[in-house]
């Protein structure tokens, strides 16, 4: 069990929240959200509404930072039917600008793991979002030098990863996959022969969670720090 | 003059106004967006406006419709001075929401051309905008079997295209770009030794032209109709 093939040659890394912090940015940006409409709702319903809106306007927007904003736009514009004062729709855009130029804040021990690991395997990085961002974010992590190639995926289903892998031109147990969401990190790897290492970051978005129950039947190992991928081979 | 090499392997197309239409949804949009807006200032000076906030917005959103819609928001606040009604932003996120889902309307003739070029040569789209986006719209248009590899930049500078030839591992003579913006689809090619052809649209968004005299300096060919491209090869 806990199996990684041993005929590896690429090793995928997803980039938010396994490479850098990122979902903590979120969560500070729905608070500044909540506060700034506090006087029409309480901060758990404005928390839900934002979290369906986004999930309604996935198929528009997509994953990233850009859809997010517009999605907080509009959930301003419903919550407050319509009451929300201007500036306070202004006060949300700049909320959306500070976040697309936080600091990047490595996730501790992950150059030592890249330095080890380049040397040995091709290493890519295949994460969603918005490509602007995600670039930004790499020229800023100063990590791009350990990467062979980057691939910005709208979607991370069995398909897409399923055409990642014929685009490598590789077989599927030559793949391993790290990251921090089972979701989309590791059980479509498993579903289609790869590997996968789960690597939970303490905050998950609730659109990536997953019950016990389907992930209890999958075969992958877990790791509670990234350095422990040094142990792994 | 007007050379293309006579060693070509890879040929690139442009998306967006070369495969299909798209600056005239762009149009339709900012007219929109100034009706939306008159009460405050003349159509010219919206227009003016918006084009100040998109540009000074570029470094933070990209190209795409999610940042054009982010900075419609921004441009009606401070054009309006913060007066634009709730309902205006919300009609305005609706202008966003329709564009994403305009239908895909051809360029004349593409299909045939892509017909007969990719059983001699390997084709890719190079293009720039929101990647959901993008892929969106090859699904629709239908062309996705045409094409080997998307390729979506975040600029289309010099050395973008210099990663991609490395990318594609080729030389850049063996590179061939068809599309319809001199600024991004042509003078960087040449700059760089590849070859390229300007296909015009009748639109050209303003931060994507180029002065007579900078561009009568390259060595490219210009064709009116995607069609003639089959006179060429």
């Amino acid at each position: 069990m806990n199996k990684i093939h041993n005929n590896i040659k690429v090793i995928a890394f997803d980039a938010d929240d396994t490479l850098w912090v990122n979902e903590t940015y979120f969560r500070e940006a729905e608070s500044q959200f909540a506060k700034l409409l506090e006087q029409y709702e309480t901060h758990n319903k404005i928390d839900q509404e934002l979290f369906r809106t986004e999930i309604k306007n996935l198929p528009n927007y997509g994953y990233g930072i850009k859809g997010f904003i517009l999605s907080m736009i509009e959930c301003a514009l419903e919550l407050s039917n319509y009451q929300v004062s201007q500036k306070t729709i202004q006060a949300i855009l700049s909320i959306g600008k500070e976040m697309l130029h936080k600091p990047i804040q490595l996730i501790d021990g992950i150059e030592e793991v890249l330095q080890f690991l380049h040397q040995r395997y091709q290493l890519i990085v295949a994460t969603k979002g918005d490509l602007l961002d995600q670039e930004r974010k790499l020229e800023k992590s100063k990590l791009l030098k350990y990467f062979h190639h980057i691939e910005v995926m709208t979607e991370k289903n069995k398909e897409d990863y399923q055409k990642l892998i014929h685009h490598l031109g590789i077989q599927p147990s030559e793949l391993l996959m790290i990251g921090n969401s089972l979701k989309s990190d590791v059980l479509p790897l498993i579903e289609i022969g790869a590997s996968a290492i789960h690597v939970p970051f303490h905050t998950t978005w609730v659109h990536e969670e997953v019950s016990d129950e389907i992930s209890s039947k999958s075969d992958y190992r877990t790791i509670s720090n990234i350095k422990e991928v040094l142990t792994l081979f």
